[in-house]
C-alpha cells in the first residue's frame, strides 16, 4: 500500500476510532446503586480501547453508502459492545483463562467472575438494544434487519458456535477445511456483519449488499489467518495480551497447517479478494481497500 | 378460586406448555458438526420442563386480544430461553454455585462451565433472534418492538441489573425498599414483559398494553414474594432446586423482612392488584386471573 494511503487510513481509523468510542461512552451512562458496578465493568471492557475494527468497517461501509453519520456510530459502537461481551467471556477462567487483554488486567481479574459474567451478559443484550431503538434508524425494517442480521452472526450458528468447536478442537489436529469453518464462524461473521450493517443501514440494493457481505468475509479471514502469524511471531507486548497461546493450548492454526510462509501468502491472497469486491465501487472505497492491505501489514 | 377456574387454568397451562415445549424443540434444531454439544447444551437447558410461566403469560394475552397463536407461541418461547439462559448463568459456580434446576443437574454440571456459559449466551441470541425472524410478525415495527422491550427488560436496567443487586446484597441487611426494587428488576421485569408481548404482538391501544403491564407488573411480584416462601416452607423434592437458599446464603428476603404471614398478606395483596387491573376485560381473561391466584397458591 502506498504511504499516502497509509497515512489517510491511519487518519480515518483514528478519526472512527474517537467518535466511536464517545458513542460508547454516552450509551453506557453510569447508574446510582447497587448495579453500578455492572455498569462499571461494561464501560472497563468497552471502553479499554481496541483496533476498533468492526466500528470502523461499519462506518466506512455506511459512508461509502451516505448514510448518516451518528446512526453509523450507533451501529459501530453496538457491534463492538458485541464484540467486547464475546472476549470478556473468552477470558474466562473455563474458557482462554486469560489474565491479560488490551495490555490491562481482564475483566474478571480487574472485578470477579461473577461481575464478569453478568458484563458480558448485558454487553451482548445492550449491542441488540442501540440498533432497536428509534435513534438508530426512523424506518423499523431496517431496525430489525440490523438486529436479526447481528443475531445472526453472533449466535450458536456464528460467533458462539465458533468458539466452541475452538474449545473443543484444543489439544487435537483439525485439517484446513475444519480450521477455516472455525474461524468462519468465530471471527469470520461478526466482521463480516460488521461491514454488511453499515449496507444495511443505508438501505442499498442486493448487488452492492451483497459486494460488500464478500469483502467483509475476505477480509474477516485474512485478519484470523494475519492474527494466527502474529500469535507466532509477536510479542505479548506488541499484542497487548498474552502471545504463542495457541501452540501453547495445542491449537491447530493456519500457521500449525500451512508454516508461516503459507500462512502469509494465504493472508495476502484473501486480502486480495477483498479488494476486489470492491472493484465496482469509485475512490470513495479508497479507506475499504486501504484497510484490507493493514489487516495483513499490522504488527499488533 | 373455585373449582372450575382452577381446573380451566390447569388444563389451559398444560395445552400451553405442550405447544411451547415444541415451538422450542423446532427452534433449537441439532447440527452436526463439533458445535453439537452446544445445541444439546442449550436443548437441556430450555427444555428441561418448568412452570413455563413466561410463555403462558405471552400466549394469554395474544390470545386475550386475539393475536395469531403460533406467532405468540414464537413469542413465548424467545422468552422461555430469555428466561433458561439466566438460569443456566444463575447457576454458575461463581454466582449462585448451584447443582441441582429442575430437579436434573443444572447445566454446567451436565456438561462443563465453558459449555454452559456459552450455551446461556447462544441462548439469549436466540431469544432476540426469533423475534425478529419474519415468521413472528410481518410487520417490522411490532418485531422491533418486541425485541425493544425485551432488551430493555433482561439487560442492565433490567433482569441483569436485578442479579448484580441480588449477589452483592449477600451477608448483608437490605431494606425492603431495596429488596423490592431488586425483584422488580430481577424477575419482574421479565414477567411484566412476558405478559407485555402478547399485547405488543397483537398490536393493542395504549391503555389495553398499560392494564396488561400492571397486571404483570403486580404478578410478577406476587410470584416472587410467593418464591421466598416456598424458599422456607418447601422441601428441595417440592421445588425441584435446593431450599432453604436464601437464608443460608444471607440475603433479605421479603420473608426476613415481613415474616412468614407478612410476606404470604403481601403476596395476596399483589395477587389482588393483578386482578383489579384486568377490570376492563371480560371473560376471556379468566385463565389471567386464575393465575393470579395460582402464583400465591403453588406449592413449588
Amino acid at each position: 500500500m502506498s504511504a499516502t494511503t497509509s497515512t489517510s487510513l491511519k487518519e480515518a481509523l483514528a478519526h472512527a476510532c474517537t467518535d466511536i468510542e464517545a458513542t460508547i461512552d454516552a450509551l453506557l451512562p453510569m447508574v446510582p446503586g447497587d448495579e453500578s458496578i455492572l455498569l462499571e465493568a461494561m464501560r472497563y471492557a468497552a471502553l479499554g480501547g481496541g483496533k476498533r475494527l468492526r466500528g470502523f468497517l461499519a462506518v466506512e461501509v455506511a459512508s461509502l453508502f451516505g448514510a448518516d453519520r451518528k446512526a453509523a456510530l450507533r451501529v459501530a459502537a453496538s457491534v463492538e459492545l458485541l464484540h467486547a461481551y464475546s472476549l470478556v467471556h473468552d477470558d474466562l477462567p473455563s474458557m482462554d483463562d486469560d489474565d491479560l487483554r488490551r495490555g490491562r488486567p481482564s475483566t474478571h481479574r480487574q472485578f470477579d467472575e461473577a461481575i464478569a459474567i453478568l458484563a458480558g451478559d448485558a454487553l451482548q443484550t445492550r449491542a441488540f438494544e442501540i440498533l432497536l431503538e428509534d435513534e438508530t434508524s426512523s424506518d423499523a425494517t431496517i431496525r430489525s434487519n440490523l438486529a436479526l442480521a447481528l443475531a445472526r452472526a453472533s449466535g450458536a450458528a456464528g460467533m458462539v458456535g465458533g468458539q466452541v468447536i475452538d474449545i473443543r478442537g484444543e489439544g487435537r489436529a483439525l485439517p484446513l477445511d475444519e480450521v477455516r469453518r472455525l474461524h468462519a464462524l468465530k471471527t469470520g461473521a461478526l466482521i463480516r456483519y460488521a461491514a454488511e450493517s453499515g449496507a444495511i443501514l443505508a438501505g442499498v440494493t442486493d448487488d452492492r449488499r451483497d459486494a460488500i457481505v464478500a469483502y467483509g468475509q475476505n477480509l474477516g479471514t485474512a485478519f484470523q489467518v494475519a492474527d494466527d502469524v502474529l500469535d507466532t511471531t509477536a510479542s505479548a507486548e506488541e499484542l497487548g495480551k498474552t502471545a504463542g497461546k495457541d501452540e501453547a493450548s495445542g491449537k491447530s492454526t493456519y500457521v500449525s497447517l500451512l508454516g508461516i510462509d503459507g500462512a502469509r501468502a494465504e493472508a495476502r491472497r484473501l486480502s486480495d479478494q477483498a479488494r476486489e469486491a470492491l472493484s465496482s465501487f469509485g475512490a470513495q472505497a479508497a479507506a475499504l481497500r486501504a484497510l484490507a492491505d493493514y489487516v495483513v501489514e499490522r504488527r499488533n
